[in-house]
């Protein structure tokens, strides 16, 4: 195991954030917004399901969770997949089944933001009269970052839970060869009082399609510990673990417990699947079927709400006041890399490679929408 | 990353349960359950209590969790801590705060078993009236196996959920150097219709302290993905990871996304320590305080019941198919070598180790109970 690498979570620190930045163009973060937001207009979405859209996107680039931000999914399938009438714009979205504390929703092909923000929101309604709050979401699309439906509940001073399965099943089984689950993300937040929120926000793979391109275009070896060859042998090239699609469930190998990370994605796929009543991804080339689960607990019926913010703030001062171990900089909690990069984000704007311009430039010309975010 | 070794999961196949087996006798789980009940009652636990508190333990020998059953724990902790009054055998269990969902109970020391099977009847009740059911639970003390509580939901068509902090903070934070969170377990329960449940129940730390000490019995290495040394650098020696008491979370390196199992860790904290109001373990010698979270969703009100037992059906054999990774033999679902063994123990008895059954007949003598397990 390597700690001679100073590690952090993310690319909050300048020895990270640096290189990371070099070439990129600082962008308005609400101007973003705006933009995408009138870029799905254009496809045939109402107004304030645009919104809620292009929010939900910009608020991964906010964070700093590039991987779902503009650069990659806007360009990457957002658009194309309303161009083409995989997403439906203006669904029948409804409620199929319900009981004081739960709803299950079909959501009839909309935009996965859409659905999964009326869903949260429903949910914290629940919460709010009952305790707890839940939903389980079916025939859904893509609905971005986990996160972004978990913190819709800081601002209520609930628990907020976030699940979905995958699109692509390209995670395989502990001990087996075919890909049969997403990387199927788990996301919690959680409300403190002075410091920044705590914000999980895991994929139950140990790492993403996304940071393999990372590796091979830096012509870097990934850890043996992300996915397997054709062959079912873990590797080290990022080619071929490309070319397999077999990643491997976090804990990465037997020794790191990777049996644990596959019992969470089925429990993800369970939750959404099983719950929604459309059932499980199955094999690659089938109908995209994306299913999401959302929660809320509302904190002051468990315990005095001040009580509980005074609780997290002694609990994430003291863990991050722990010292490093050999080789690490400093320990964090989740959510602090996130709020860190917000601070950044919000005050600078966010960093966007000069193709993720063009590429925004090119929908502007092709919708024949201005474009005004840079000269 | 070794994958020579066949895996299993448990002790579920002749080529791991046989040497497991070598110089053990079977003796009955129900007798075994009527003598630990009556060790109890000698403590003055009320019948009833005591019968909760044995059918725990014993659960888990009967499923294969050595580890939480009446080997280590009974003369471990459980008896010298009713002994000792660290366990309140008559505790003033009660609600504090309540929603219809919802509801933050004071254990007032009880025996875990006691309080937490309690606290999910009560969410059960909760979710039978409103969909789902909640309970934190503060002041407790260690419940053994954490899917005790979360397979209590698989009769009532629910999805149980369970988690607990440990009892002593003997795991680091992901980079850091001092042991701050237990090994936190999460376990969920969910029915199926033919197929064995699923049932998850997974430890936030890569392993258990039990398991260094076996590999320590046995004279072996332990991977570095397990605990730091007292330095911080990862150990393969178990001697030290003992003396170190640095438990690593699971993922276990950097390589392996240990932050996740951190970040799941301290989710698990919360919920136990924020919401029942009464904190986090802290630093080592501090009081004992064990805080439980515990919960169901019922299934039929998010979809009808035969949906889903045929969607977990269909998922758990297509799950149980995959072709297996050169070096494993079969892929799993969590809950089957749990419920191998169960069938198992259930015909045949309960391997115990001639030390343990010298346990068990030394409380007899100095109780003044008669034993009448074995010869």
């Amino acid at each position: 195991m390597a700690v001679s690498e100073a590690r952090t979570f993310g690319p909050a620190e300048g020895s990270t954030l640096e290189p990371y930045l070099k070439g990129k163009i600082r962008v308005n973060g609400d101007a973003l917004t705006d933009y995408v937001a009138a870029l799905f207009r254009h496809n045939n979405m109402p107004a304030a399901d645009a919104m809620i859209s292009a929010k939900g996107i910009v608020l991964a680039d906010l964070v700093g969770h590039e991987s779902h931000g503009v650069s990659n999914n806007l360009g990457g399938f957002y658009l194309p997949d309303l161009e083409s009438g995989v997403v439906n714009p203006r669904a029948n979205i409804r409620i199929t089944r319900e009981s004081p504390s739960t709803a299950t929703w079909e959501a009839d092909g909309a935009m996965g933001f859409v659905i999964a923000t009326r869903a949260m929101e429903d949910a914290m309604e629940r919460a709010d009269k009952v305790g707890s709050g839940w939903a389980a979401v079916g025939n859904s699309r893509h609905y971005g970052m986990a996160q972004i439906y978990s913190r819709m509940a800081l601002a209520r001073d609930m628990i907020g839970f976030s699940m979905t399965n995958g699109v692509t099943p390209g995670v395989v089984p502990f001990g087996g060869l075919d890909p049969k689950l997403g990387t199927n993300p788990i996301s919690v937040a959680v409300p403190c009082g002075e410091e920044p929120p705590f914000v999980l926000d895991i994929a139950t793979s140990t790492a993403a399609f996304g940071k393999i391109d990372n590796y091979q275009r830096e012509g870097k070896s990934i850890p043996p510990t992300w996915g397997l060859d054709r062959n079912g042998i873990p590797t080290t090239d990022p080619a071929e673990a490309k070319a397999a699609v077999k990643l491997l469930t976090f804990g990465g190998s037997p020794e790191g417990a990777a049996h644990k990370g596959y019992g969470l994605g089925v429990w993800v796929d369970i939750m959404c699947g099983a719950l929604s009543g459309w059932g499980f991804i199955g094999k690659p080339g089938e109908e995209e079927n994306v299913n999401h689960f959302f929660g809320a607990w509302k904190i002051d019926n468990f315990v005095p709400i001040q009580r509980h913010k005074q609780l997290m703030d002694e609990r994430v001062r003291d863990l991050r006041s722990t010292t490093p171990a050999p080789g690490y900089k400093r320990v964090m909690v989740a959510g602090q890399p996130e709020w860190e990069n917000l601070q950044d984000r919000q005050a600078n704007g966010i960093p966007l490679h000069p193709r993720v311009i063009e590429m925004l430039k090119g929908y502007g010309v092709k919708y024949g929408i201005p474009y005004d975010l840079t000269d």
